[in-house]
This record gives structure tokens, C-alpha cells and sequence, in this order.
């Protein structure tokens, strides 16, 4: 199986080089995050995961989650290794100081996270549901919850959950079934079945958080009468530690593609004791607030599998010995050469490379958003920020995630019929990402969600919110020496971008079904266009330091490489997506739904 | 899990209505394959397949085949429908009469197969192997040889594997350590490890005969000295039954991401009796006689799990209330529409119908060429039949598993979370089909097959002739009211075909990577152009029934909104393709191949 290695140095020039995190660190008053500080963490980070989650993820592949009688066990190690995580501080790192944690930049916790995801991405699930719920309750919980769930989920010792979809509902939650009564003593009783519960139980903690959907005896029908509570596995006793066990129970757990050592549960509450947080019936809002993050998280996991994928796949691609170079022989010593000569796998290895390096660069510019959008100093910053944000999200989650799925099938294919074996470690990256374009949203709710709500449902002003950066960087760029050509391109697209929307909204004026026909094209053109742009801003830095004789001129020269790669095999594409998203929803309608098959 | 129903509507009119079996069945002699029989053999095979290997699909997933000291056992059921298989002829359907066949034509076998790989792919493999091993056997044995081997593998009482690929090679068998050692006798000793062997150990039948590609002592080095050797589990005794045990044992099989009823054996042959087969020196050419049938096998693979999925997904996306239409409610007596109102959810669907029936046609015309080139009347026919064919060849391998993967995946996508799971059979079908794009030569060595052997080496000719043909069609349709439009379409496209190839040409002359560089990119773009060429085929057939009134008019109608599907949102990925087929081959080979990872 590949063998993770922590990709500090592509993490740093992104960072320190590409966008300045100190720079805007110091500017946000985050004065504990210092260059050096953030090299430690990110140092310590990668030797936790490449020491103690990388060697777990075959193994808790194989093993999966057992239950018995209700109870979970996670895979061999699995629970040190979070005791371990939670010991470091790990779970705090990015949590309020006043409930424990270390107040860091939401961005380092997401570095963070990338490595975990990448080394372990079944495990990473557990940490990475209890941030949403440490996030839900830290937005939306009164001081008592805070001091109550919090502080105990900063510290590792609880975890948490997000308990949302049932069975006859996932998308549509407005449909849910799972009822709240109100009781006495001012909790309510809250009784139904979800599925799908990641983390839902297990062994790892001494109380299960859950973060939980259910509609009030009056609310009203839908999306308007959805409140949220918190129900714990454990109802806290007077100390505040785990006390009386509550009416909730896991039912069985699901038997899955991958992330099999991920828990999947069904969790019934049988009249369980649960707390209102936030609002009555506005329990979809308080969902909405930690959606950006979820989603942003769910997007890294195409960046995490397709970067463990790479590493195996430029491994064996460079020992692997097979036929003879199309231009004679390379390695004439040997049997045959390595297969790394041949164009067609420099190709797959390459489209990985290029996906990999961009979706980072697009993922880290988020997360700074993310600092951006707490740190803000005025409502306006925030709101600009926040805009971006809500335009990037959908994308980050779809685009990343469609590509990291083409990016692990190709490290797979890498490893001609090898890469279908268990042992080697490939498929099951495959098998891994393939849910990443299914859950919190599914793609296609997503490309909906940036065209008709977000690009659409803003008159095209979060569109030209990103498009004007775009722009602004183009005009900058235009007479570059090197990169002029690629900066052309680039602007082309920018404009055809403004002009495929505004003719999607001309056509939808009329019909909104053309919404849907166009949005999964719309989103991945959006997609390249944004990576594109990404890549021209790493190209740029690479520039300058290899004109600025900075040394490490072969890190520098592979990015201009990779980004030359990038705008001539990978950009076209926007080509296909645009005649997708402009061909309208006739020829997706006009079929009665009867006649499918016959 | 989705039921499967065999698509004999759809295989009808294919094979009555477009490319009239009946008629080339006729003009072959092939007189027992009359539209009768052929209806009756339809059925019958659907009836089987629907009935008996269906219902093993799932739980043939689950169980896995089982070893225990060498002993491989499948799944429960999957000997008694074996069996079943054998005592019911299917074995021999297209097989010579002279050794117990029932000598109908290829092109009905096929069809039969892809009722087998669609219901239960995992178990088709142990027919499909033995059907290999038949045809090597029958192009190349002695007569003794085919009166041992053929009749019983025939029969099946025996069955066949194919011995090539060893763990330090697979695409390059000029590697092969495998030795045989001529004997006193006329026998070899045949000494080595095989791995990858489809069907190599299994409880289904009396014996196994493995066709085994081995080294004599004094061979050439590389692909010219390679031999092809009988190698039977168990001996032949006096009365040509299963006799004393040879020297070949299974060591262990693969844990692997999909078909895992299919057993994959590490075969192990110490100083096993074989016996030569075909000339000394000569085992690849032997190999290359059954490379297109096992190649259009594979590819059909990509076609009968995309039928499948198809068949899961349509029913699902007809039933799961999830949202409402865009435009308004569309079944408001329930509490959400169907999914298949939804335009994206439909683009998946047509994505799936539009792949699987224009597959569905390439495969059956090109299975039609494999009975052209064994009836043929004269050389002459005989080998405009065999350039077609190997000209068709590597696409249909890598395009139809290329498609294939895609729609499994969308058939997963369309259900959402649910078809992450399990038990909802949806994963498994991609599992299964990641598969067919890597063995039977890689895609990435089908596109070289085509590009450089195939289309390059032949100066043009082998495309010429395909395009020849569907140039007189657009000609011919050029002024048809109806898809005139789409006649132009694919007229342009074929003409850009021919540019795009001599411009590679040219600069191939020049740099031999231009061809690895442009190949995959080449084959998919020559895919797409042949998939449209083969749904104006049936929009034409489809015109002329609805306008002579012949009823089923729906049927007629859904072939011309899926062409139109096609034409309007597949096809146009042929420009992403010929972007990709013309960036030239410096953007991959300038990166050392040290510098991919830094």
C-alpha cells in the first residue's frame, strides 16, 4: 500500500509563498500562530499521521466496524489513535480558548485535517464529525451548552454527531418524520429513526454527542418546521460528566463500499432526552451556518485520496519495469524500463499531479476565507468574504471530489491489474472517494445550489465577486513574459463565463428547468476556470523565484510544468462543459418518464 | 438490488431491424439460426440468466470463492448453475459441431454473454475463460488435441483458463520466466508461476485445461520465443477422462475490489506435464487469433453492468419522492416528486441509456464482422471483415469500459447515499466493471493498439476503411428532414478524424511519443465518432417504423430523443478529446521523471 508522506513542501509554498498566511494571520490578531509555530504543528501533524493513522488504514479497511447487542468496535487501533489525537490537542486546535481549545486559525486546523484525511480517511470521520457539532454548538449553543458539550468535545473526551437524514429522506429534509414533544422540565422527548450516522456509535469516547433534526408537535410542514437538539448518548449528571445512559441506541450499522472502518449507523431515539439548540424551527439555519465548513472538509477528501493516490501511483510508476520506451530503450541496464517513460502514464500521472496541486491551491484560499469571515473587522470585509465563501463551497465540494475520484481511478489504472488488489491499497482509495460526491450534498444538489441559489439567485453578483479577482489578476499579468499566453486564455474563459451565465438566466427566466439541465456542466466549467486561475497564481510565484535564483529550481520548474500540462490537456474541457450547460433542457425532458425503458 | 431483465426488446431490434442478423445468418449457410430459433434461444437464455444467475450476484459478492489447502470453492449456487449452463448446450452454442458443438454464429453467442455478464459477471467469467481456451484449441491444436480437449471443454464437463500474465509482467509478456522442458515422451515439463488466472482452481468441473505461455531452453529472447503449452489440472487417461493429478496447484487467490466470485489464482507449475500447442516459438500469434473475441468480451462487460445499473437506477429514480420539479409540483397528491422529473437526474439517465444502447450496437455490429470473417466467401471479403474488426477492436475494449465505468458510477450516483450501501447491489456494479478497463490489455495499451498499430501502422487504411463507411451513410442521409442536422454532424467529424490522424501521423514521423501522447485522447475521440455513427444507424431505422406506422411508436421515439441526447450532450467531447489528441507530447515528457514528486 502507498506510504504516506505529509506533502510539507507543496503545503508550505502555498502557504508562505502563494498566499501569505502569516501575512494574514498577523493581520487577524492571531499572534500564536507564528511562522514558527506553524511549522512545529504542521511537522507534528504529519508524524502523527504518518505514524499512527497512515499504518491503520489497510488494516481498519479489512477489519471494518463490528457491532454487537448495539455496541460498536472500531477497528484495531483505531481508539488509541484517537486518545492519542485528543492528547496532543489536536481536537482543540482550532477551538475557542474559552472552552479549551488553542483559538488557532481555522485554516491550520484544515492543514491539518488534510493530512488526516489523507492518511486515514475512515478514521479522520470521527474527529471530523465532532468539529461540526463543536461548531453548531459553539454558533448556536447557550453559555451552559457551551460549558456542558463544548469544553468536553475540545478536550477529545466526548464526540459528537450530525443526525439529519431518515430513510425516506436525505436531500428533502423537509420531509423528516422524527418528532420532538416537549417536556416539563423544559427538554423534549424526541423519538425516530436517522440513518447514515457517521460516528454514530463507537468505542472511541466516553459519550456520544448527537446533533439532532426532528420537527416540534406545531411546526409548520417542511423546511420551516425543522428544529435542532442536542441529544446525548449520556445525559451529563450534576458534574457534568456522562451520567444516566438516554433512550438512543444504534440499530445496526451499514455495510459499505469504503470507509469501512468509518461507523455508519442507525440510530433510533425512543423518547430521548434532548435539549433545543438555537431557535425553534430554525433548526436548518443552525445547520446552514457549518455547511461552508462541512462541505469545504468534504472537498478535501478528493484532495486527500487523490494525494495518497499520486504517491503510490509515481512510486510504482518510477520501479515498475515494462516494455521500451516508444523512442528506444531508457534503462538499457535493465529488463525493460520503467513505465514512467511512457506519455500515456506521464499523462494519468500528470492529470493527477495537476488536479492534486490546484484543488489544494483552491482549498487553501478558502480556508482563508473561513479566517477572513470570523476575523473580519468591518461588516463589509465579512460580507465579502462570506460571498466568495458561499460561491466557492459548492464548487470546492463537487469539483474536488469529481476529481479526486479521477484522480484515484487513475492511480489505480497506474497499477495496471496490481491496482485491483486489495494489498496495494489503490482501490481501496477508489472505493474511498466515491462517496465523497454523494454525502453533504450531492453533487448535483451542489452544482444547483451554486447556479440557481448562489450565481442566479444573486443576479450573477457572486459570480463577479471571484470573476473580478480573475479579472483584476489578468490585466496585472497580461504582458507577463512566460506566462502571457496562459494569462490570455485565462481571461477569455473569465469573460465566456459572465456571458454562459447570463444566458442560462435569459433561458431560465422562461423555463427553470434550464437551471438544473445546465448546472453539473456549469459547476465543473466553473471549476476549471477557478483552477486555472489558481494555477496561474502558482505559476507566477514559481516565476519569480526561480528569476529571484531562490534555489529548489526543480520545485519551482515542475510547477510551471504541471501548470503548461494543466492549460493544454486538462483546461479544454471547459469546452465540452460549456456546450453542456448551453444545450439546453429540451433534450433532457422531452422523454415521458415511462418511456425510459421499454 | 436491481432485478434484471434481459433487454430483448432492445437486442431485437438491433439485430432484426438494424443490422438484420437473419439476413447475413442466411447468407452465411447458417441455416439452423432462423428467426424462430433465434427468438427461442433468446429467451431461453434470458430466462436462465434472469432466473438462475441473478439471484447469485449479491451473495456471490458477500461469500467471495474460498481456498483451503489449494481447494477453491465458489460461492453457493454458482456449481449447481454451472451445471445447469452445461447440461442446457450453452457451452457449445457456437462452438464446431465436429467435437459436440451446435455450430450457430458467433455473433448469438455473444448475445447470450452479455445476458450471462449482465445478470452475474463474476460467474460469466468461467465460461468466458473456457470459451478462450476453445477457440485457441480449435484455431491451433492437433486433431488429437481437439478430440481430448475440445469436446469435454464442449461439453462442459471440462473447463479452460488462459496462463499468460507472471507478477513482474503483464503487458510485456516478452519477459515471461515461465520454462518448458522438452520430455522423452513428445511431452514438456513446464515449470514456473503464473498470476492473474481467471477460473485457475474452482469446483465446478472434472478438469482443467490451462493454455500456459512458457519458454522452450533455446528460445529467442523477448515476444519471439514464446510457446503456448496444454497444461490439464488433471491428466488424460487412456479413455481421454480426467486421470492422474499433473503437477499444477493454485497457491493462493486475490482479495480483490470487484467480480470476487470470480476466482483470480496464483497458479503454480512445477514440472507439469504440457503439451505444445500451435508451432514452438509461435504462443503469442496463437494468443493474437483469440484477442478480439476476449477483447469485444471485455468490452461487452462495460456494456452488461451499465445495463444492469440502468436497469437499478430508472426504477429507483422512478420511485424515491425526493424534492419538487423545478416547475412545479409534479405528483402533488405526494409528498415529493419522483427524482426523474429532475432535469440533472434525467442527464444522468440519458447519460446511461444514450452509453448503453449505442454500445450495445457497436458490440453486435462488430460482432457481426467476427461471423463475416469466419464465413467470408472469399479472401478478399475475409479480410475487409478481419480490418474492420481489428480496426474496432481496441474501441470496443476500451471505449465501452471507459462508458461502461461511467454509468455504473452515475447508477450509483442516482441513488444517492443508499447506493454507497451494500445491500442496494449499486457499488458492486462499479466494482465489478473497474475492472475491464485495466486487464485484457490495459485501455491505455488498447489506444496504443489503435493509434499506433492499428490506424499508423497501416498508413491510414484501417480507418479509411471504417470511415468509407460512414461517409456513404451521411452522403446517402445527407438531405433525411429529420436528422439531416446530425447527418452534417457526424460528416464534419469524420472528415476531422482523418485530418486529426495525419497530423499525429506527421508528427509521429518526427517523435514516436506523439503517438502515446495523442493515443487515449485518439481513441476516445474515435469512440464517440463511431457511437454517433451507430445511433444515426438506429434514428434511421426508428424514422422509417414510425413513419410507416409500425407501431410501438414509443419505443421508436425514445431511440430519437436519446440520439438526440447523445448529439447534443455527449458527442461534443469529441473537442475536449481532439484538444487532448493535438497538445503534442512535449507537456508530458519535460518533467523528470525525478521532479514529479518533490
Amino acid at each position: 500500500m502507498p506510504e504516506y508522506k505529509a506533502p510539507l513542501r507543496d503545503m508550505r509554498f502555498l502557504i508562505d509563498d502563494v498566499f501569505d498566511f502569516h501575512g494574514s494571520y498577523a493581520a487577524q490578531g492571531a499572534s500564536d500562530a507564528s511562522p514558527d509555530m506553524v511549522g512545529a504543528i504542521l511537522e507534528e501533524g504529519a508524524k502523527f499521521c504518518e505514524q499512527v493513522l497512515a499504518p491503520l488504514n489497510r488494516s481498519g479497511d479489512e477489519e471494518e466496524c463490528q457491532i454487537n447487542d448495539g455496541v460498536v468496535t472500531t477497528p484495531k487501533g483505531f481508539k488509541e489513535a484517537f486518545a492519542q489525537y485528543a492528547e496532543g490537542g489536536w481536537m482543540g486546535l482550532a477551538a475557542d480558548p474559552t472552552y479549551g481549545g488553542q483559538g488557532l486559525p481555522h485554516s491550520l486546523g484544515l492543514l491539518i485535517s488534510e493530512m488526516v484525511g489523507a492518511s486515514n480517511t475512515s478514521w479522520g470521520m470521527y474527529p471530523g464529525l465532532t468539529h461540526g457539532a463543536m461548531s453548531a454548538i459553539h454558533a448556536h449553543g447557550t453559555e451552559a451548552q457551551k460549558q456542558t458539550y463544548l469544553s468536553k468535545l475540545t478536550e477529545g473526551r466526548w464526540t459528537g454527531t450530525m443526525c439529519l437524514t431518515e430513510a425516506h429522506c436525505g436531500t428533502d429534509l423537509g420531509l423528516i418524520k422524527t418528532r420532538a414533544v416537549p417536556q416539563a422540565d423544559g427538554s423534549y422527548a424526541v423519538t425516530g429513526s436517522k440513518i447514515f450516522i457517521s460516528a454514530g456509535e463507537h468505542d472511541m469516547s466516553e459519550n456520544i454527542v448527537h446533533l439532532v433534526l426532528a420537527k416540534l408537535p406545531d411546526a409548520p410542514a417542511g423546511t420551516k418546521g425543522i428544529s435542532l437538539f442536542i441529544v446525548p448518548k449520556f445525559l451529563p449528571n450534576a458534574e457534568g460528566e456522562a451520567g444516566e445512559r438516554n433512550g438512543v441506541s444504534c440499530g445496526s450499522i451499514e455495510h459499505k463500499m469504503g470507509i469501512k472502518a468509518s461507523a455508519t449507523c442507525v440510530m433510533n431515539f425512543d423518547s430521548a432526552t434532548g435539549y433545543l439548540i438555537g431557535e425553534a424551527n430554525k433548526g436548518l439555519n443552525c445547520m446552514f451556518t457549518m455547511m461552508n465548513h462541512a462541505r469545504l472538509g468534504t472537498g478535501m477528501q478528493g484532495l486527500c485520496l487523490g494525494e495518497s493516490s499520486f504517491q503510490g501511483a509515481i512510486k510504482y510508476a518510477s520501479e515498475r519495469l515494462q516494455m521500451r520506451a516508444l523512442t528506444g530503450p531508457k534503462a538499457p541496464d535493465k529488463s525493460a524500463d520503467p513505465i514512467i517513460v511512457h506519455p500515456d502514464v506521464r499523462r494519468m500521472l500528470l492529470t493527477m499531479k495537476a488536479f492534486n496541486e490546484g484543488n489544494r491551491a483552491l482549498a487553501y484560499f478558502t480556508a482563508q476565507l473561513l479566517d477572513q469571515a470570523h476575523a473580519a473587522d468591518s461588516a463589509e470585509q465579512r460580507e465579502e468574504a462570506e460571498n466568495l465563501l458561499a460561491f466557492l463551497t459548492p464548487i470546492c465540494k463537487a469539483f474536488m471530489t469529481e476529481t479526486g475520484l479521477e484522480v484515484t481511478n487513475h492511480g489505480m489504472q497506474v497499477f495496471g491489474g496490481h491496482g485491483f488488489i486489495r494489498e496495494w491499497g489503490m482501490e481501496q482509495l477508489v472505493r474511498d472517494c466515491r462517496i465523497a460526491p454523494i454525502y453533504e450534498g450531492t453533487n448535483g444538489i451542489q452544482a444547483l445550489d451554486l447556479l440557481g441559489r448562489k450565481v442566479l439567485g444573486s443576479q450573477g453578483k457572486l459570480l463577479r465577486g471571484f470573476t473580478k479577482i480573475v479579472h483584476k489578476f489578468c490585466e496585472a499579468q497580461a504582458e507577463h513574459p512566460q506566462l502571457k499566453g496562459y494569462v490570455a486564455q485565462l481571461a477569455a474563459l473569465n469573460q465566456q463565463w459572465g456571458t454562459l451565465t447570463q444566458k442560462i438566466g435569459m433561458a431560465a427566466m422562461k423555463n427553470q428547468d434550464e437551471v438544473g439541465a445546465a448546472s453539473m456542466d456549469y459547476l465543473m466549467y466553473s471549476g476549471y476556470i477557478t483552477l486555472a486561475y489558481f494555477w496561474l497564481r502558482m505559476a507566477l510565484v514559481a516565476e519569480q523565484k526561480l528569476a529571484a535564483g531562490a534555489g529548489e529550481a526543480a520545485f519551482y520548474q515542475a510547477k510551471l510544468a504541471t501548470c503548461e500540462f494543466y492549460f493544454k490537456r486538462l483546461l479544454p474541457r471547459t469546452a465540452t462543459h460549456l456546450a453542456g450547460a448551453e444545450a439546453g433542457s429540451e433534450c433532457l425532458m422531452r422523454l415521458p418518464a415511462e418511456h425510459f425503458a421499454l
